[in-house]
Formats: structure tokens, C-alpha cells, sequence
């Protein structure tokens, strides 16, 4: 069977609160389940943190994992401002996808860098929640 | 019955033929086949020039036909160079999903910017001759 | 008889289609034929493409004729990315006044840089349809 | 009966007389008669100062006026360096062209950036003294 | 009864010893009583966090409180680098003012580029820590 | 009995008229007025130009004057712009707290440098009209 | 019997007439008789266009032909501003040489990033016309 | 007898299964245990966290002690992004050396900056494990 | 008898009192006594403003003078600012020399650029009060 | 009989030695003798130095000569830091022509900037040690 | 018995004279004494020049020999702006340790790039003459 | 008696011969002749080389001399790309003042950037010849 880790970072445990125009109104526990019953022969575990350090234990716990499929990453900020989490992604064996939710490249130029691109697999960026669904797409 | 269109830019009437360690060895004709098969109930047309001025023409041509549910773009090397093709975008109604082969954030530094991406609904970059279908996917 | 060219660049085709509430509801052919009744002893010949080369090949088939006024250039995007326009202008003896539509200056940063307003004779920007009539009396 | 006023900025007291290669031989005073003899039906009120404070203070004075059509604004030097008289004409109610008398596009980089373009309706631009009529032109 | 909460940022634990030719000799602890003495009618809480991933979660805790009057900020070295606590401040409700002791725009150049400023109410900076005490006047 | 000097730069005698939507429909003088009497123990001075110059004057005249308590300087848009008078404020020995009514940040970037802050006492920014009266309180 | 191919971009049809203090007098034509005069055992083929993706399906269309020893490439503006044709050189299989008949490193800013250089074999830049003689010596 | 403390950051837990071509093979257990057998008379400390705010709680905690004679820190991808333990550095009165185990100067250039050597008393960097070494040999 | 015209600007009313480290203690009146009584053949006419367009007034009333020798400009702050002031040198018929009283190189990098020097005849900088005699030295 | 300067600058003693995979394992002076054999009637004379004051000087012995038809200088790094050596080719009367053994375009960053090429005749580049002959040819 | 060879920069023959406050008031020649008695069993050979070319070519005349264990380079403004000796170290076969005496990162902006680390070794800088000691633990 | 040195580096050797309209046609023999009799009790020393290391020697063997009055130094290029000779300034101790013939900020970006002046007591810049007579007036 499967599995599939999605990790989110800071603020992302607002989602469906936060900025609505701009996130949409669904929180992740409602997604996840609609996810979860779309694809039933795949365990999906969820992790999020507000901490930068939290976020590359994580990596680190579960990225060596010969039975994970892919880890789905949305860094949030810290797609933007941490390296160490680049490293962690550079270190650890499993293939990791970056989504967004949003369009980043439609918004704030500080948000245009990314440090976690050029070591992903590849990047799903603008879809709203759907982005999530099409990055276990790419894993399967 | 949905309908997709598939416009492709410079030089990728070479897939298959092209630095094949960075696109691989699949033309874009067997992959098409491959999808067409995979999707039987979608109409997928496919346009393909390393002409800017004849891209910006089909998007045109295209672009405001209410039954095509959207367009897909790998617009090559013109997505860092041109401002005229992410106008195009711009001014058409059906939404267009910007796809890549290669993780382009993983390559060099010109090809970090993109035109495009801020005009588009979302972008897919780094899955390979994948990117297209997952791109079908977000559109369906 | 005075002559003049007018030429149109990329998307400016779509003049009343496209993003009105930036270039407003007239169409380039209704615009023409008021100008023409507005100058009725000047002979206003039009050109548009979305091809670089076609406004290049255009600029160089009309640009040594000694009985044409001046030429009234929108080059849309391509002001912004074209040097080889730029070029053609520099090469022509005929002049070329540069005209927009919006002002650019109050748009994006990509649209701030022109490449041609320093090789053309004078740039008019910013007052709608209405910018193609003062250059057309600019050149008289 | 239309009214126009005309400010100019420092150093343009010395039309026909400073740098007569680049601006010209013709006075301000020589091409005002001229402009008023060709608009008889337009009052055209003229301010020149090398003051930016000045320039500010009139901008205020009249720049609420409704009677006024417009005022067509040749700042010089203080275009590329004064954004109190661009936080002037954003206050002020009346339209405002920027027009200036050589192509700055084609002179000294410090001269190419504009704090004044982005608030002003249009600019013009390059067409010698008759920059000051096209001005008017799309003030009527 | 009005309620205010103080959070300070990464080293402000050591106000009062950390260099205190540039922060003075008062320690956070002494401050607090005397501004609680000042102001007996406001109810003022204080949390200090050296970790990132802390601040965000205490931000998120209490920033939906309609019951609090605002959020105090210093964010110490975050406030150049965290664009994930300026993510946190833009999604909660609760208004939130930015403090710093020293004038960090009379400091190195790294401190001169603030995340924070442009998401917060306000910015209160350079007048020792009597920018605490300012803070929550313009707060009442 | 206490005194203090407030400096407002160019286009602020149209505070109340100007953009209202960033600065209000308070005026300064019914802003001073309040002022006044919420502080009746104070000599508040005012002093408003649109001459760089003048305020230059102004800061020499009054600042080294031992009685006055400091100088509220809101210099609008030449504290982006003016260096000279940055200099005056390090020249003269009274304390200047530099204000501004709206969130500069928050605003374009051209007004994110400030050629004043560095050498003022402090900065209190985006209160509104209340900016005033918390840097009088800074000054107290 | 060996062969060459030489590409001209764009402008470059107007050779002899355009600029020609800094071009010469010599046109393409004149100059390519003296070549095949010069060298009657190389078969020269010439091509020129003003449009990008002629060229580009030029480079394509010959370049995989074994016996084509090399392309001599004058890209003109192009060089400046193409990433596509970039893409194309570093597609095909046939050497590249990048010829400029004026230096450009001794012209305009905007002329010293070339996008061709980098996946050219080599560069011969600022000996007139001499400079595709000298290309087509390397290629022998 | 002399006090070492080590630090570690991110990612620095994985030495020795981490990126083997860049950091060698050799875990900093099996490292630390050669170091103390070569100094037997030196008290070694251990720390690694990939927590920002956890290093800043260390420095805090042991940088204040006068029986330590230096802190040996490899703040990681760390040195690239956090100026609050830079100032932590700065506050504490125990001297720091900065070591990398490769040449950072010979990586990207996202890890050329580092804003700790200005804090730090030395650096040294692209010695492998005998980087730690050195750095003990400085402090004693 | 030769004539000169020293002028100066903003701030530089106060020297002898304004920064005495960095200016010296000498009022401009006790030098400019000292430098008639040294060169009393010379004709010395002194002039200052804190105004940017009275500087400007001056230069035009006096540039056209035959009979002037020379003007010394220390233009203080506005010599980084004052595009407006060098446009007036460039306009008028006087040779100008700039003048400064410290080593502008050695100061802040906002001092660094100056408008002027590229439009003065030369510059003399870091002599102290002695900067002005060499000026005129290099005029006679 | 012809003449013809060959300067080659620091490093390019060890040609053959250092880097091969770069500049191939033919010495300087294997070449020179292929070369002289291959144009039996040019004189060719050789210089090479580590030192840019001796290249300097030899520049000023020979650059004067009539009788030298040109000087080829390959300058190694010092094309990309040394303006007097440009300033010494701008000075003497003979034609410098630049060339480079590799493609410099296509190494690292700080060898994309020559301050040589504006000066020189013309540059040839990435040819191998065939640079030199092209460059050669280029002077006869 | 290892053989290391320390080559010193220019100004560093006046270590103990030059700036004592940043470089201490030891002599190399004091230096070395000592190292040569702590280190009894190497043969520490010395090198200074002023001249860039002298430290090419000694790089070069020692650079292969295989019974050198390594060369401490303290190049010093050298480090900064010679791209010449980077190319003779790339060269050479000896590993080569930079050092420099002061910490170079503290101290002003163009101190900051050093064109030698990232061919060099490693680094040690900050820890005074001792730095010299340090880099010779490395190399044995 | 007054000693003077006057230090002139690269390609000054050949003044009167090398730009003579930017440098004239007197040659520095001759200059110095007129000097020397103009200045009979001031022993005026002279050297050139176009050896960046030369000129550091003489600058460490003649700039601790108590009996030397000052240094006067023209750096030619090596102005803007020798921090060595800088270092070499602020290491001696006798007065340095920077003199240039042509006004340099007037000429290429390139030559905007002095490594020198902040270090020498003043600059002298652009008065011809004349600037090494000013120059030394000011050691006088």
C-alpha cells in the first residue's frame, strides 16, 4: 500500500481562517479527508508546524523511509527564507514535492525566491487545495 | 465532451532528440498517444511552433472559445523572454496552466524568471513529459 | 498628400477585447475611421502583426520611402523585450514616433523600460485612442 | 473659454539660450505668442521657477480650479528627482501632461527614471517646443 | 478593562546585560512593573520566545481575541528575517505594533529592511524602552 | 512650561483635502486644536512648508534653542528625498522625532528609504493624526 | 567538398545601407561572391531572416546534417535577446560560431550580454566582414 | 582544566549519511570520541539542534560562563539566514570560532554570505572534521 | 582685477558650529576675511543659501558674467541631490569648480555620487577650509 | 616581411601543464613553432609575463613600432582586472586583437566581464590554441 | 621532514609598523622565530612581495614540487582583487591554506569578496599571527 | 627645506604622447621643469612605473620619512582597481593627496570608483597639469 507523508509549515494550520480570498475556506482536516476518500488504497500522513526546526526533524524522522512514496511539501514562508530546511530536503532519500496553494509568483516579490525548488522533484503552484491532489498524483 | 489544447514552444518540436539527459527519450507524438489513450473522453489538440508571434496567434485563435476547458503551455525558452505571449495570456478568457519539463529552478539563472507564471491560473514544472498530465488533471 | 503609417505589435489586435478597463471598448478599425474622417487629406495606411519579423520586414519596406510622413509605432510587449525593432528603427530614414495607449510608467516594472524611445523621434503615452491622433499631428 | 496653464521648472528661463544644440534656439516667450496666436480661443497662463517649493505651491494654487482644462508640466530636472511635486499632482483635481522638450530617453541614465510619469495623464515627449502643442492638443 | 499583549523576540531575554551601550541597563522585568504601575487599569501580558516557531503560535493563540486591546512587537533579529511571523501578523485579527529600542535605521544595513513594518499598524523605534510605553498609548 | 516645534513638509497644508482615504478628513489646524487641549501646559509651535529650504531655515532658527523640549518633523516627501535636511538635523542640538500619518511601509518603494530616520531620535509611523501626539508624549 | 551555412538575423538584409559608419559599405551579397571567389572548394549556403523562429527552424532543419561542417551565426539583436535560439545551438549536433562584424563590447550596455556566446563554439567579434572569413577559416 | 563547548546545527545530526562526497563518512560520535582521546585534558560538550531558537537558548545558557574557554559553532545553513544568532553571539562574553567542514566559499553562492564571521572571533572552514580540530587548537 | 564667486549651500551657514570635528571651528566670515587679506587683488563675492533654486537664481544671474573668473561651489547635501543645480553649470558660460571642506570619499556612501563633478571644471575635497584658496588658486 | 607581437599574461607560462581538459596539452612553444611554420614570411615574436607592469611595458616598447603589423594578446585573468592594461592599449598606435584559448563566455561569472574587448580590434575566443592562428590571420 | 612554504602579500612586510591596532606588534620575522622553534622538525621557508607577478611566479616555482606539504597563503589586498593568483593556485599542485591575520569579514565591504577561497583549501582567519600556526597544524 | 614626492603610475610615463586631448601635450619633463622653477626652495622629487608593486615599495621606503612634506599621487588606473596600494596609504605616515589630470567623473563608470581617495588626505581632480601644482600648494 502506498504511503505518502504532507508536511505544511508556519501559519498553514489557519488555512480556511487565514486570508480567505486569497486560501479559500476549507480547513486541511476537511480536505484531507475528501482526499483520503478519493484515493483509499493510499496512506497519507499529515505533520504541521509553525517551527522551522520541528519541520527538519520530521524530514529527517521520515525521509529515509524506503517504504514512503513521496513527502508533499507546502513550506510556506519558510519556502522563502530557510536553507536548512533546503538542506534537509538535499539530504534525505525520499522524493519531495512543493506545492502552493496560492500563485506565488502572483504575488509579493519577496515571495518569488524560493530556496526549496531547485532541490525538489518539481513544483505545483496556483491550484488552491487541488494543488495537494495533483502533487499525490505525481507520486503515484 | 472536454477539450484541452496542448500549444508547445521553440524547440520542442525536437523532444526525444534534444539533450535527452535533461527531457528524456520520449517524443512529444508517442507521449500524446499515450495520453490520448489514457484520457478517451477528452479531446486534446496539440500546436507546436518556435514562432512567438504564431504562439500569440492560436492562443488568440483559441483562447475565447467558451467549449475548450483550457490550455496547456510549455512555451520553452520564450517563457523568460517574452512579455508578448504572457499579454496573450492575459487578454483571453480560458485559463492556461504553465507546464515544464525540467525542474527549471533547478537550471540556470536566466531560466529562473518567468513571464508567464504570474498570468497563469497555476504552473506544474519538473515531472517530466508528466508535467502535461498532470496539468490535464488540474484542468478536468 | 501627406502619408502616413501606422503599425500595431502584439495583442493590439485585440484592442475592445482585451482588459478594457486598460484600453477601453473602441476598436482599432472604428478609432481608424474616425481619424481618417477627422484627417481626410492624409492618407493613413495600417499594419498589424504579433510577429516581430513581420513589424521588422514591415519598418524596413516602408522606412526609406521619401513620401511617407512619419511612422506611428505601438509595439506593444515588444517595447519592452525588442532590440531588433529598435534596430530597424535606427536603421530607416523615416522617422517613427512611439505611442501607447495606457502610460505605461503607471503599470508594472517590466513595461518601465522601453527599448525604442531612445531611437525614436519623441514618445506620446497615456492618452488613450487619443495618443495616435497627437502623434499623427506631431508628424504633420 | 478653455484655460491651460503651463509651468515650467528650473533652468527652462534660459530657453533658446542654454545647450541651443539639445533645446533650440526659439525663447519661451517667442513660442508662448506663437501657441497663443495659434489657440486664440485658449487662455494660456504661464509660471516658470527654478523653485521646487514654488512649483508646489502654485500646483496647489490652481490645481483645484475647475475651470482649468489641464496643466501641462515641464519640471525638468526636478522630473527625475522630486516626488513632492509628484505627491502635488496626485493631490491636485485637475489633469496633468508631462511633457519634455528633448527625448530624455535618449540622454543620461540618471535622466531616464520619472517620479512624475506614473501620476501625471500622459507624457509627451521629444517633439522640440512643439511637445508644449501636442500637450494642448489632448487638453481640448 | 483593557488588555495588552507584549511579546519580545530572540535575545530580549537578556535586556538590561546585552550590550548596554545600545539597549541601556534597565532589565525587561523591571520595565514591565513600572509600566503596569503607570497604567494599573490595563491589563498587560508578556511573552518572550528566542524560537521563531513560538512567537508564531503565541501570535496565533491570542490573536483572535476580540478581547485584547493589540499586540506589542519586538521582534529583535526576526523582524529582518522572518517573513513567516509577517505571515502570522497579517492573518490575525488582533492590531499589532512594532517597537524596537534602538533607531535600527542608525544600525547596520542589514537591520534597515523590516518584514514586519509594511503588515503592522504602526512603528515606534529609537526611544530606549520607552517605546514599549508609546506603543500601548497609541493602543488605548 | 514646555515647548515644542512641529514641522510638517510639502503637500501637507492640504492634509484633510488630500487622498483622504490614506490621511484622513482631519485638518492640521482642527488636528493642532486638540491638541492643544488635551495639552494645555505645552506652547506648541507650528510651522508648515513647501520649501526644502525653509524648513532648513526653520530646524537653524530653532534649534539650538535650550528651551525647546524637540521638534515633531513630518517631512512628507522629502524625507525620501532630502538629504540636506538630514544634515540640518544632525547640525542642530534640539531632538527631532521623525512622524508620518500613514504606514510608509506599507506604501510604494520610494518611500521605504528614509534619509531622515537615522538621524532623528526615533521614528513613530501609520498611528494616523495620532502619530503627533504620541511623539509629543516621546518628547515629555 | 566541404560546406558552410551562414545565418543572418535580423536588419542584417539591410548590410551596406544600415548605419554604415559602423557597418560598412559592403553588401551580404558583394561580400559573399569574394568569399566563394576566396574559397571555391567550400560550398557556402547563406540565410537570412528578421524573424526568431525562422531561424530557429533553420538551425533545426540543418543542423543534424553530418555533412555540414558548421554555421557561421550573425544573430544581430538576437544575440541579445534570445534564449530560443540559444536553445536551439545547443540542440543540434553542428558547430556554431558566433560572428559580429562591429565590436560590441565597445557599444551600447545592452549589447554586451550575449545569449550565444556560452554554447557557440567561439566568438569572432569586430573585424568588419573580415570576421566571417575568419569563422569560416576555424571551421576548415 | 580547559572547557570546550561544540555546537552543530541543522542537519548537522545526519554527518557522515549526509552528502558523504561533501562532509566525508566519518558521524561527529565517532569524530568527538578522536578528539577527546587527543585531548584528554580538555572538556568537551556536545550540542546539536536543528532549532534556531535552541542554539540561541545554548549560547545563552553557556555563553556567559568565565570557566569556558571558547564555543566551537557550526551554525549550518544557519550561518546563511539567522542574524538573531548572530546576535547572540554578540551578547554573550564567551569567544566564538566559526568552523565548516567543506569550503563554502567553493559552494553556491546562497552560502557565501555568512552573518556570523563579523561576530565570531575566527573562522575556519574546508578542512573536513579537522575543522573542529583547529578551532579547539585556537581557543587553548 | 579678477573676480570670483564663492557659493554655498545648505547648512554651511553654520560652519564653525555644525559638526566642529568633522568642519572645524572657523566661521566662513573669519575665512573669507583671511583669504581677501591673502589675495587682495581678487574681487570676493560670497553668497549662500539653504535653498536649492536660489543656488540655481544665482548661478544664472552671475554665469554669463565676462568679467567672472570662476565660481567655487560647495554645493553641501544637494551635490548628491541636485540634478536641477547641475543643469544650471551645464547651461551657463562660467567655469565652476567644486569644493568640499572634508574627504567625501571617506564618509557616508550616500556622499559618494555627486551630480556635480561630472558638469565642474574640476573638484578639490579634503583640505579643509584651505579646499576654497586652492579653488581660487586653480582660477587665477 | 610582416610582424606580428604575440603577449601572453600570468598563468598562460604553464599552457600544456595546467588545466588540460581546459587548455589542451600543447605548449606555447610547440605552437609557436607549428606556427611559424605554417607562415614561414611573418616575423612572429613572443613575449610573455606574469607581471601587468611588464606587460605594460613591453605595450609601450613595441605598440609605437610602424613596422608591427599587430600585437595578439591573450592577457589570462588580467582581461578581467586590469584597466591600465587597457588604458596602455588605448595609448599605443598599433592594433591589439584579444583572444582567449577557451570560450570565456561559457566559464564562472567574474570571467564574463572584460575590460580588454571595448579597446582592442576585435576579439576571438574558444577556439583553442587555433585562436591564436585565426587572430593571425585577422592582422594580414 | 615536512616542507611548507608561507608566502606573505603586499604591506605585509611592515607587519608590526602598519595599523598595530588591527595587526598586532609582532614582526614575521619575530613570528617565525617562534614558529621555527615550536615546530623544529618542518622547514618553514618564507616569502614576501609586494608585486603580484613575484607571488605567480613563486606559486609557480614551488607550486609542483611533490616534497612540499603545503603553502600558507596571506595574499593580502590581493585576496580581494587578483583573479591571476586564483588561476596560479587552480594551477599548481600543492594544497594552498589562505590565511589572514585580522577578520577580514569584519571589516569593510570590499574586504568581504576574496577571489582565492573557494581554490584554496581552507581558510583560517581572524585568530592574529597565530592563524600562521593554525594553518600549519593543517597541512601536517 | 620642503621635500615633495610625486608618484606617477601606469601609462603616465607617455604623457604628451598617449589622448592628448584628454591629457594635452606637455610631457612631465617639461612639466616638471616649469614646476621646480616655479618652486625653487622646495625640493620636489619624481617616480613612475607602470608596476603596482613598485609603486607600493617606494610608497613604504619614502612614506615614513619625517623630512618628506607630503606625497603627491597619480595611481592612473590602478586609482580604481588597487586595494593594495590604498593599504599601502594607510599604512605610511606621511600625507597622501590624490591628484588627477582629467576630470574622471566626468569619463567612463568604470573610472567612478576610487580605492584611493578615502584614504588620502584630499582630492585633486581635473585642472590639467595644474592639479600637480595644487596639489602641492596644499602640502605647503
Amino acid at each position: 500500500m502506498p504511503k505518502v507523508l504532507i508536511v505544511n509549515g508556519p501559519n498553514l494550520n489557519l488555512l480556511g481562517i487565514r486570508e480567505p480570498e486569497v486560501y479559500g475556506r476549507v480547513t486541511m482536516e476537511e480536505y484531507l479527508e475528501r482526499l483520503r476518500r478519493r484515493y483509499p488504497d493510499v496512506e497519507i500522513t499529515f505533520f504541521q508546524s509553525n517551527h522551522e526546526g520541528e519541520i527538519i526533524d520530521r524530514l529527517h524522522a521520515d525521509g529515509f523511509d524506503p517504504g514512503l512514496n513521496g513527502i508533499i511539501l507546502n513550506a510556506g514562508a519558510y519556502t522563502h527564507t530557510s536553507l536548512a530546511i533546503a538542506d534537509a530536503i538535499r539530504t534525505i532519500t525520499c522524493p519531495v514535492v512543493e506545492v502552493h496553494i496560492s500563485n506565488i509568483a502572483a504575488r509579493e516579490p519577496e515571495r518569488h525566491r524560493s530556496f526549496l525548488t531547485g532541490v525538489c522533484r518539481g513544483i505545483i503552484s496556483g491550484f488552491g487545495m487541488e494543488s495537494y491532489r495533483l502533487a499525490l498524483e505525481s507520486l503515484l
